[in-house]
């Protein structure tokens, strides 16, 4: 078993509302950053964890995602090796 | 005026307590991903803006997260240029 680091990067699907990012943007309006045009917030999670090799590691989050960290009704996710 | 998008990254300094990220461990576990060493969990915002080049794109990001993004007392910020 190596030492792996995975990102699991969240975000709201196309089209579902996002009271938190909208609330963002007219706080943001407010304070003059009138250029704003449209806030996202994605949620990232930095996962230190033991696996056989690269594919086991992306695998386990792959799996960490659909059953705890994302919405899959909602959500996207993607998860991505960051280092061996 | 061009339009923009960056991303600003936040996360918790170094020794700060992150409860969210410890309960996401706890439940991590519990759900038998025995192998998970350590979990953080960033945030991400991706804002649309206009800007008249890349560097008053990426000096407003640091004045947002300066401002209402970040609370930097507690957490570190990192802007940077998605796409031009």
């Amino acid at each position: 078993m190596k030492n792996f680091q995975i990102q699991i990067r969240v975000r709201f699907k196309e089209g579902i509302l996002d009271p938190q990012s909208q609330a963002i943007e007219a706080a943001l309006q407010k304070l003059q950053f009138k250029s704003v045009e449209k806030v996202a917030c994605d949620k990232l999670f930095m996962i230190d964890l033991k696996a056989e090799d690269e594919g086991q590691a992306v695998q386990l989050g792959r799996q960490m995602a659909n059953q705890l960290l994302a919405n899959v009704v909602m959500e996207n996710f993607e998860v991505e090796l960051v280092s061996a």
